[in-house]
């Protein structure tokens, strides 16, 4: 399955790939090699163990080395997120939170739309072992979930993010359909996203907000016992991930609060 | 014939991949993996260089021991297609030959039909450096084309394998489907509803929370001045009503802002 056409200019601008605290070297380098096969190109890297850059991970790119050197490293999954607006999280295991569940094609349909409308987006992927923790999964505005043999249902990274690049390239190409409808660059998505008088709110800006809130709630005692505090805090957050909100939102919510507050603190002696 | 080991029944009757003169018993191993993924079994392999069993082969297959150990072995690829009735040829190269083109999602649906109406069907790949010669080609009924980007175009077998798996999968499964087709059981809206604890909220309880909210907010002076309060109003409304809140979302809004309110009477002096 060879015929590699390196005078064709690449794919950019495609949802980036976020590797939470991945292990191996070698996972690194598979999961560039698929964004390469489908043409994704941002590779973000929070805390990856063996260090970075790796030389088992360039060996194993076979090649895809501009991912490999275009790499960014973060010491948070909240860094790396931090300028996107809508993230999947990639995970098998059911989570107890309400967000929307979506398959590859639909999550690749999904960041057509939005890349369209001007967000940033990406795919968030955990530890090779334990995968997502919940409260990365609560940073994510919904779920990627890849159906599988469930007598085997294991898939590692760079499977994973192959069949995302999938359905992503055929999204953007309209290439692949048979029976599927190719998604269409007019969607109720899209629709919805010309409602919105402003951007939606880039993930600093909702951890931004979760953060001042939490401070404020805990001064009150809201958060209170400590032992329930990461629930409830994790509960709060799914809330407000979960409405899209757009920068001018947060900046309404960070009013709401601080006045709130204000007020409090203006009346302490 | 591989389809008559009674220790492959895991699932069972899919297509068979067929692997011509492949080369690394690594490739072998993460190819019956993608297989085991998406619950084809069936692996059938033609002279392989390094010889057959394959500790390598084994060690990459990370536990779809069965698939390794149900494989069958051939001395040409004529004598492994001999029972099959239709096999797609994977190939990126343009071959100059007048037989249909697939796509992965194409050839899986085909191979669902093709099996419902008692065929036996496989997939055929070739070496990894070199992939199909024209006379293997010539056996198959049909190109399986695997739509990739033109400037990084090399798909591994297992990677070619996976793609095809995932999309025979959601095929026989009817998981998955694109965008603009969400009827499955797995769809984001069903999901969505499944994840949900507790109803939808009613419209007597979100007024009651504008309501609740907007006293809070006037007694602190956000919404000031009085010529702007009405528009306020509507944009605080709105963009909590953009939510679905459930009731129990309703019950911790109301109880952060009650707390946050308690806290700010107490402190007047």
């Amino acid at each position: 399955m060879a015929g590699t056409d390196s005078t064709q200019s690449r794919i950019s601008g495609g949802p980036a790939v976020v590797l939470a605290e991945p292990q191996l070297g070698e996972n690194i380098g598979t999961t560039a090699r698929a964004m390469a096969n489908f043409g994704l190109s941002d590779l973000r890297l929070v805390a990856p163990r063996d260090g970075w850059p790796s030389a088992a991970a360039r060996k194993a790119a076979s090649g895809a080395d501009w991912i490999i050197d275009g790499a960014t490293l973060f010491d948070t999954v909240e860094g790396a997120l931090g300028d996107l607006q809508y993230v999947f999280a990639a995970t098998a295991r059911d989570r107890d939170m309400v967000k929307p569940v979506t398959t590859p094609a639909q999550a690749a349909g999904h960041c057509v739309t939005r890349i369209a409308a001007g967000d940033k987006v990406a795919i968030l992927l955990g530890r090779e072992r334990t995968g997502l923790t919940n409260d990365q999964v609560v940073l994510a505005d919904a779920i990627l979930s890849i159906p599988v043999n469930p007598a085997f249902a294991s898939l590692n990274l760079a499977q994973a993010v192959l069949i995302f690049g999938y359905e992503w390239f055929r999204a953007t190409t309209g290439n692949g359909g048979s029976t599927d409808v190719p998604p269409s660059p007019v969607s109720a998505d899209a629709a919805m996203l010309d409602l919105y008088k402003t951007r939606r709110a880039t993930k600093i800006e909702m951890i931004g907000l979760f953060e001042h809130l939490e401070r404020e709630l805990d001064d009150t005692g809201f958060l209170y016992p400590p032992e329930k505090r990461p629930a409830m805090v994790r509960n709060i957050r799914n809330l407000f991930q979960r409405t899209e909100l757009t920068e001018q939102d947060v900046r309404t919510l960070r009013g709401i609060v601080a006045s709130l507050s204000r007020a409090r603190r203006r009346r302490i002696p």
